[in-house]
C-alpha cells in the first residue's frame, strides 16, 4: 500500500514538514488547455461527460503539480437534479428561469431519486480515480444548502442576495423546508461521490457570509452539520463558509475535519478561535497571484509561517482568477512544496 | 441656544437614555416622494441642483422622523471633480468610460481646484441647514480613497473589484500616488462641507472589506487616518470601512469619533475590540426590515440591549433597500425612539 497522501495526513492532524497545496478552481480558465475544451464544448457538456470532466480534473495535477485533484463539476447540478432548469451563460454566470418563492414551488421539487440522476458525476469520479492511479487524492464537493437556496430563490448571481435573504427572514418555515430538501439530496449525492471513490468532501457555502451571526446559526450551520455528520464517518469533510469569520467557534465544534478560510481571516485569529481542533485551509488572496514571482514566494512563506505546517492545507482564499499567468500559479504551488521551516 | 442634538451627544460619548437613529440611504427609493423626483430628474440633476438635493435630504426627516439628515449626493462626485466622466445608469449603477491604469492617467487627474468645482454641494448644504432650522444635525460625507480608487480603476461596480485590487498589488507605487491625490481632493471637499454647515462627516469605505488585514493597513487605513486627522478637530468623524471587521483595533486608535459596523459584527466583539473608546454605529441587516413589524421592534430592542444606549448610534448595517415598505422603515426608527432600558 502507498504511503498516505499529504492531504489526508493534514486532515488527520499528523505532523508534517510542509503542508499539502491545491487551489480552488484549479481546473479553470487560467489554463490554456482548459480554454481549448471550453471553446469546443459548452459548460454542462463538460460537466456531464465523464471523459471531459475527468480530463479537466487531471489538468492541474499534470500541469501545475497540485497535491490534490478536485472534481470538475458545479454546485448547481443539485437544483438541476431537483427539477429546476439552470442555464450557464459563459462569462456571465448561472441563470434559473424558474425560481422558488412559494409552498407550491417547494412541493414540486424532486427529492426522491434526485441524487441518482447525477450518475454522470459518479462515472466521472470513477474514471478520474482510475486515471489518477493514486498519485493524489480526489476531492468531491457540493454547495451548502444555504448557498443553493440563494440561487434557487434569486435565480442568478447577486452581490447581496437580498431576495434570497428576505425569503429566509420573512418566511422562515418555507426556507427551512427548502433547506431540508436540499440537504437530503446533497447528502445522498455526496455519499454517491464517496461510493465512487471521492477521498475527501468539501462543502462550499459561498454566500453564508451575507448572513449575520444569528442568521448563520439559523439558516446555514444546522445544514452544514447535517451534511458533515452524515459524511465524516466515511471521509474527511472540509467546510468552507466563506465570509462567516464570526462562526469559527461553532465550526470548530462540528464533525468536520477542516475549515476553509478567506484572506480576511488572520491565521492567529483562526487558530485561537478553533483552539487548534481543526485543520485550516486557505487563504491566499487570489489577486496576489499577479505579484512578481519572488513576492509570491515571500508571501507564501509568510502565510505558512503563520499557520504552521501542521493541521494546515495551503490554498487560495477563493477561486483562481482567469487572468493569472500559469507560471504564477506554478510559483504559488512550488513555493508551498519548497517550504522548509527554519 | 438649543440643547445639543442626540447624535452629537452620542458622538461625544455623553450618557443617553436612548441612542439616536438614522438610516443609510434614508433618502432613497423606498420613499414614494423620492420616486416622484427620480421620475422627473436624472441622477446627477438631482445631485447637482441644490434645491432638489435639499428637498430629497429633508424627506426622511419629515416623513420618517430620523434623528439626523444626511446630504443627498454621491461618492462619485470626486472622480467627476478630478476630470473623469461618470455615467449613472438607473437601476444598474455607475459607469466610468475612461478608467485609470497608468502613470499618464494619474498625471492627467485634476487636483488643484477640484473640490471648488463641487460648489453645488456647498450650496445644497447651506440651503438644507437653513430649511432644517436646527431640527436635526446634518451629516456630510465622502467615499474613502480606496473605494474611490476601486471605481476609478474598475470603471463600474463589481462583486470582487479584482482589477482594482490587482492594480494596487502589482503597482503599489501608482496606487499610492492615486490614493494620495484622491485623499487631497477629498479633504478639501469635506472641509468645504463643514464650512457650509455639515455638523458631522461620514467616510464610506464600501469596498475595504475586499482587502485582507495587511492590505487594508497598506491601502485603506492611512488614507482614512489622513482624512480623519484633518477633519476631526472641526467636527466628529464617522469611519465606515464595511467588512473590515479585522481592523477594529486600528480603527479604535484613529482620531475618528465613531466606527460604522455591518451586521456580521457582534456588538460584544466590537465593544471588546474598541475597548469602549469609540461610538459604534449600525448594524441592523437591511433585509430584516421585511420582517413583520412586531419582530422588527423585538430585534431593535435586542440590538440596543447588546450595544447599550451610550456611545451608540442605531442604524442599518448597509443602505435601506428599495422594496422596504415605508411603514417598516418608520417602525425601525420608532422602535429606537421608544427604547427604554429596563
Amino acid at each position: 500500500m502507498n504511503q498516505e497522501h499529504l492531504l489526508i495526513k493534514a486532515l488527520k492532524g499528523e505532523p508534517l514538514e510542509r503542508p499539502p497545496v491545491w487551489m480552488m478552481r484549479q481546473a479553470g480558465r487560467y489554463l490554456p488547455e482548459y480554454i481549448l475544451l471550453r471553446n469546443k464544448y459548452d459548460f454542462f457538456t463538460r460537466v456531464q461527460t465523464p471523459e471531459l470532466a475527468c480530463e479537466i480534473t487531471l489538468q492541474p495535477v499534470d500541469l501545475i503539480g497540485v497535491d490534490a485533484a478536485i472534481l470538475f463539476s458545479d454546485i448547481l447540478v443539485i437544483p438541476q437534479a431537483m427539477g429546476l432548469e439552470v442555464q450557464m451563460v459563459e462569462n456571465k454566470g448561472p441563470f434559473l428561469p424558474k425560481t422558488i418563492s412559494s409552498q407550491k414551488d417547494i412541493d414540486a421539487l424532486i427529492v426522491e431519486g434526485a441524487a441518482a440522476s447525477l450518475d454522470y458525476v459518479s462515472k466521472a469520479i470513477a474514471l478520474t480515480k482510475k486515471e489518477l492511479n493514486s498519485r493524489v487524492p480526489l476531492i468531491g464537493f457540493a454547495g451548502a444548502p444555504f448557498t443553493i437556496l440563494c440561487y434557487m430563490v434569486e435565480g442568478k448571481g447577486s452581490k447581496a442576495f437580498d431576495k434570497a435573504k428576505q425569503f429566509c427572514f420573512s418566511q422562515p418555515e418555507l426556507a427551512h423546508q427548502l433547506l431540508n430538501k436540499i440537504t437530503d439530496v446533497t447528502i445522498a449525492y455526496l455519499h454517491e461521490q464517496v461510493n465512487s471513490g471521492a477521498d475527501v468532501i468539501q462543502v462550499f457555502d459561498s454566500w453564508s457570509g451575507l448572513l449575520g451571526p444569528e442568521e448563520f446559526k439559523q439558516f446555514s450551520m444546522p445544514y452544514l452539520n447535517k451534511i458533515s455528520d452524515s459524511l465524516s464517518a466515511r471521509v474527511p469533510v472540509i467546510l468552507f463558509p466563506k465570509g462567516s469569520w464570526y462562526a469559527m467557534e461553532e465550526l470548530s465544534n462540528s464533525s468536520a475535519s477542516a475549515i476553509g478560510l478567506d484572506w480576511c481571516v488572520k491565521p492567529e485569529f483562526a487558530r485561537q478561535q478553533t483552539q487548534n481542533k481543526k485543520t485550516l485551509q486557505g487563504n491566499f488572496d487570489p489577486c496576489k497571484l499577479l505579484l512578481p514571482i519572488p513576492q509570491i514566494e515571500q508571501e507564501v512563506k509568510t502565510m505558512i509561517d503563520a499557520f504552521g505546517t501542521n493541521r494546515y492545507i495551503a490554498n487560495l482564499g477563493h477561486g483562481i482568477l482567469p487572468n493569472i499567468p500559469v507560471e504564477h500559479a506554478k510559483a504559488f504551488v512550488n513555493a508551498v512544496k519548497n517550504y522548509r521551516a527554519l
